[in-house]
């Protein structure tokens, strides 16, 4: 059995690519269209390959760099340098997802223009059959090399059988290179995106609109190429990459807490899955959410040609929810089968406690509860016809100074909610089943990963697909078409944004959790100054972060701007259409002005957590411990303010955008119908501006600096665990002296032991006595608390525990 | 010696007070000018004082309700009703120093203007005097008020003398009261005047500028008034308030630190001071300074009348610095004098440390530092013609939308370098001298407070002048010299403000520092889930509380716009001037609506902590220690995200306000000089219109936020605090069986015990053995962790020391 289930979600991943694969060429031969429109997608497609080009030419560098950084660290650790192989395959895989989500979205774009001709339900099955193939290929592909991965290390460290807690760590925390890998080519893809997207989309916008008075995406307009490369980069390769990374980090944190879970239950356990079962889990869910993914997207389907929005949102909605609940039946089952039927988890101040399986289960329903709430936040607070977007639409009118309040404000008092939810289910995952109960919660919310990157990835395919048919000059009704897809697909962007949040937020925080159990750390105490200080530095770095991608589309705006004024001057004939623009040009700027522009940002993502450990081991050479607190403090600063921010400034900008698209079909301001061209609509105009910015390049770039500086934390754990000097019990002697009573009700344990305290010999004796569960969880507390143990004091204590049994 | 250094703080304080009696009928003895001028004044001086009654009005409510309260605590706590007495007589006096120093800034504005007739010199002289009448009554107030009733409480419950350190608990917890009046008074001063103050700016800018086309201080915009009025309710009143507290609490939370020095050094110490000198010393540190800064104002003067802006912030910056170089030298004499020469001082996690009072003097010169560092920080943000405006003035070439973006950026950058000064501060002072050292910081830095104050206050007082001689017609010259002075009192107010952030963190850092010690938990733990979802909490409820706040400004001056817009239409001739504008009308629409508008935020600042504790005992009944661990962790949330959001907030407003007054003087863009006017000035003008709120009313709210929430969190805190169930010592039997050795190189002691753990007896033995210092500290630190020891075991661990000697 156990060898069966190891590799079930190789398996399922597998199912999911053969589907990808099959869905792909579906896609593929769907007609393309007659010869502008070819033309113009494939200007598209090669901006993008381009960009993806110049983009991996750079990531190799940076690749080889921190691989020989991290060999550097197992060479000091004298641990493994797999790690290493994990790190770069990680890269590798993270950016053929990327790359392929990006390929089929820039194929599938012009396929849907040519579909929409036909029918609206005809166009929705191509965008969203594109959408499919991305969902699955990305989802595919984390769980197919994760999996893989563990497999490997599983048999090489420990011989495909359960040994120890201890050994498993190894395997785990060369894993940890996988996730880290996937994670920092996640950084340059949200990051470099964001940027690329936002230079093009306000370079375009601003030069066209405002030098030439040309709609978005004429084709006179030589950024307009830029802008539709600019979708899928950051919408389609910047947010597969999140999810990619979001989801084997969250996977990887379930696996550590998991094995944490065996710890606390004696070091090993009885069951039918090797003995692993709760390292097995979070996997099993993640393969099974594949295949849920797949059958939800079956479910998305609309049958009539004069379907409207809302039907479009109910088709995708019932694929959503029908994959979410499917997801908890699975969590069930898989739980409930997968998982001793009662555990033992210690409590941080609360001791060991007692824990059902169901309560796992419970977990698992409060993640489904925060992404689906989360989600809900999100559309009320930046959804079309909403309490908040119609008050920013007023205030429009008195200006953009009291419209740009009015959208601070909103997106401030959005964190409200969100917080609070995610305040309660950390509360409560953690109350029902720790810390271990906290990632399976983010599990089983990103089990739905697949289906999340369907619905998203179809946004900017609908997208592009409108662009396309405006710059080919195509029948009104191929717009009009694409237009509903087009708004649908901006809701969607939203609340996966929203998603995406409440993904790196849980996934950091199970992060966050197997760091402390990583470097054996007692916790995190905020009452330590120097942990305080680092609390205060983490939540400073989100802020910075987003000012410098902030400045950053500013920067590359106005070399795209200053680009586009030229050609308007130097080409003849461009303004008439006889001239052609020079499209690739525009794609160039945007593509270095977004690569130079993401390393300030990328060195303060992952030099900072370096620097706090540099610094504090100068300071404290002999307290690992304190170190790795400050650490941890570092984390716990960033996660907190990271979340706030990226809630913050994506909630602004989503209402910002869509208080600007109101405009458009008229809203009533003082009794006024007001429209397109008012001075209230050139207000909320400035509002998207600033908009722009907080909801494609910074706000989501949050997600990855706190998955990512966690996941750097989770890395440096193992150099500072283990070697804390505090308290080591040196020449320990440790025994058991008596037990008295074979009753469960009366047991006395003594042990003895000689130990170095701050550079005090202390000798001690304890004697444990109560019914023989307590005496036995005081017993294991103390092996516990003694985490500091050094060489054979460590087994001795060991050995006691076999005497008692 | 101990009855005379106790009463000298009162001493000093009456010597400020009486000096400021003398500077206030000097004031008032100046010329207050003709008719118009004073038909002007007379207004301002009634609207302030209709704002100001209304405002306590409401207060008395709020302070019976709150004393009702506070009452129904000591009545369960079974603790002392004079708490109750403290916090009525603390708002009492807090209140009274506002209305002093508003009513001595309405009653100064028109005699600087009629001092400008004369000479800059004059006018100077005149408004400095009234800022430093402000000044001294606030901080002589402050430390007479806290002095007294500490003497007070000193003898009802010690009698007058040292008794032991839980006995000065009771003391600092009564004393404490004090303070959370203060406080309260603070949170309405601050953010009803900073609503007040923008929503009558706003209002009679956008009433003014945009309906009628008259300027701001036009003496027929109804609003000019409110306006006015506002700026002295909001920069007067509320920075009073504001630092009024910041001293109070700093000072408090440095007694209450001093108190558990003591402790650490084995319960009392003899020196000069009567034993309480570590107690004394931040009294005495405060109580000089009110000296000091008397002694600084003296060196506030200019000769020329021909002096250009830089000349009379020179003159400022004389008496500035000087005062922190005397405060530095008292600092060194107080703290050799005060302080016995070597403490002992328990770091968490690292034992009892060996402190000389030199290192305490260190870390008086870290908060100096951290102060004037602050400040210079946020001019270089925020002054004319620095880099980042210089910026912003480029970006606004592009429309508002960049200009928005501009300065957000420039607002959260400029986190970056206050943040990492602020984390060294707490962590250099903190490796000085502990918890200790970083009261003592902030204990320093906010020596100065009268002379930071009268600076402050002269700017609203200038800016006031200002805006008389613009309505009453006067010579040009008279506000071409009030105009210096405005320009300079821009500056100051931009780095008072950033003096009052600098004062509200260390503040809030050393409240909960003593929070600690109250709760008598063991540290902050975040990696226990509840404190850590409190900690996502407390982060965000600052973010909300700025929505707020902006939300209320907008809303009132909506409701101030349509009130003028009537009287523009209703009241005949009042664009001739034969008409007479309703100004009372408009000072009253501002109070209502500041005064409505500041209840919810308000109600979010002090009622989440209450929330959170009643939360935190339904959920855990038996766990007084994590609930306060919870309260903890939501406090630290508050701090990290208050402190960001404070920076980032008005840093932001100031660099907006900047970049727009930069075109006043014409700016160069791209080549082109430009004007007030242009295109980019109204980008520039959009700016400042969302900096406003930004700057005056949410920012500023802020310091509110974080110290109200910490104080409440210290009031609280007995409730909290020594009735922790997790580790009961039930059956002591603690002594000392054998010590060996007289020696000093080698000493010995076992202790043994019985205690309950988790709800297992435990009987413990241990030895101990090194230096006779070393086994001692060991000794010691065993009676602090069994914080929680009940009834007689404490003693008998006490009589243990006393049989060890």
């Amino acid at each position: 059995m156990e060898s069966l289930m190891i590799y079930m979600p190789i398996a399922l991943a597998l199912i999911g690519l053969i589907y990808m694969v099959i869905k792909k060429s579906w896609v593929m031969k769907q007609d393309a269209g007659d010869g502008k429109m070819k033309e113009i997608s494939d200007h598209i497609y090669e901006g993008a390959l381009a960009f993806l080009k110049a983009e991996y030419r750079l990531l190799t560098f940076f690749v080889i760099g921190a691989s020989l950084v991290l060999a550097g660290i197992a060479f000091y650790m004298d641990s493994t340098y797999l790690i290493v192989v994990a790190f770069i395959i990680g890269a590798v895989f993270s950016a053929f997802a990327g790359n392929m989500g990006m390929k089929i979205a820039t194929k599938t774009n012009v396929r849907t223009t040519q579909a929409a001709k036909t029918s609206l339900p005809n166009a929705l099955k191509v965008s969203f059959g594109g959408g499919t193939v991305m969902g699955l290929g990305v989802a595919g592909l984390a769980v197919l090399g994760l999996t893989l991965f563990f497999i490997i290390f599983f048999q090489l460290f420990m011989g495909g059988e359960w040994t120890n807690t201890a050994d498993m760590t190894i395997v785990l925390e060369a894993l940890a290179g996988f996730s880290l890998g996937a994670e920092s080519i996640a950084l340059f893809a949200r990051v470099g995106g964001g940027i690329y997207t936002k230079a093009a989309d306000v370079g375009a916008d601003l030069a066209g609109k405002v030098q030439a008075d040309i709609p978005e995406d004429d084709p006179r307009n030589p950024a307009t190429i830029a802008d539709n490369v600019g979708d899928n980069v950051g919408d389609v390769a910047g947010m597969g990459a999140d999810l990619f990374g979001s989801y084997v980090a969250t996977v990887l944190a379930a696996m550590v807490l998991g094995n944490y879970v065996i710890k606390d239950m004696g070091g090993s356990i009885a069951d039918a899955f090797g003995g692993i079962g709760p390292i097995l889990l979070p996997m099993s869910i993640a393969g099974v959410g594949i295949i849920i993914s797949l059958i939800g997207t079956f479910l998305v389907k609309i049958s009539s040609n004069d379907a409207k929005e809302a039907d479009v949102q109910k088709a995708l909605n019932i694929g959503n929810w029908a994959s979410i609940v499917m997801v908890a039946a699975a969590c069930f089952g898989l739980v409930t089968w997968m998982l001793p039927e009662t555990m033992q988890m210690n409590f941080y101040g609360e001791g060991l406690q007692d824990i059902s399986s169901m309560r796992v289960f419970y977990a698992c329903l409060v993640g489904l509860v925060v992404g689906a709430g989360i989600s809900a936040f999100t559309e009320y607070y930046t959804g079309l016809g909403s309490k908040p977007i119609l008050k920013i639409v007023q205030q429009s009118s008195t200006g953009a100074g009291t419209n740009i309040i009015a959208g601070l404000a909103t997106g401030m008092i959005s964190t409200f909610s969100s917080v609070l939810l995610f305040a309660a289910a950390i509360w409560t995952s953690y109350a029902l089943a720790g810390f271990y109960g906290v990632a399976l919660a983010a599990s089983a919310m990103m089990a739905t990963t697949a289906m999340q990157l369907a619905i998203d990835a179809f946004g900017p395919i609908a997208d592009n697909a409108g662009g396309i048919a405006e710059m080919s000059e195509q029948d009104p009704i191929v717009r009009e078409r694409t237009d509903i897809l087009d708004a649908v697909g901006n809701t969607t962007a939203a609340t996966g944004k929203g998603f995406a949040i409440a993904s790196a937020a849980l996934t950091s925080l199970a992060l966050f959790a197997a760091y402390v159990t990583f470097t054996g750390i007692d916790g995190i105490n905020i009452f330590k100054a120097p942990v305080l200080a680092m609390l205060f530095v983490g939540g400073m770095v989100p802020v910075v972060f987003s000012a410098l991608a902030m400045n950053a589309v500013g920067k590359a705006a106005m070399e795209m701007v200053n680009e586009v004024v030229r050609q308007f001057r130097e080409i003849p004939g461009i303004m008439e259409g006889t001239g052609k623009p020079e499209y690739d040009k525009c794609v160039d700027i945007s593509t270095k002005a977004s690569l130079k522009e993401m390393m300030l940002p990328g060195l303060l993502t992952i030099g900072f957590p370096i620097l706090v450990v540099l610094i504090g081991k100068i300071v404290y050479q002999e307290n690992n411990m304190l170190v790795a607190e400050m650490l941890g403090g570092y984390m716990a600063g960033v996660t907190v303010s990271g979340v706030l921010w990226a809630i913050f400034q994506n909630n602004a900008g989503g209402a910002w955008d869509n208080a600007k698209k109101s405009f458009e079909a008229g809203v009533e301001i003082n009794g006024v119908m007001t429209y397109k061209g008012s001075e209230a609509h050139k207000a909320a105009v400035t509002g998207d501006t600033v908009g722009d910015p907080f909801k494609d390049t910074s706000g989501p770039s949050m997600n990855i600096l706190i998955k990512l500086t966690c996941l750097i934390g989770l890395v440096i754990a193992p150099i500072l665990g283990g070697h804390g000097e505090k308290t080591v019990l040196t020449n320990a002697e440790v025994e058991v002296e008596t037990i008295i009573g074979a009753s469960k009700d009366l047991a006395q344990a003594t042990i003895s032991y000689t130990m170095v305290e701050n550079g005090v010999e202390v000798t001690k004796e304890e004697t444990f006595s109560g019914t023989e569960a307590e005496v036995d969880a005081k017993l294991k507390a103390f092996e516990k608390t003694e985490s500091t143990v050094e060489g054979d004091a460590k087994k001795v204590i060991k050995k006691m525990d076999v005497i008692k049994e």
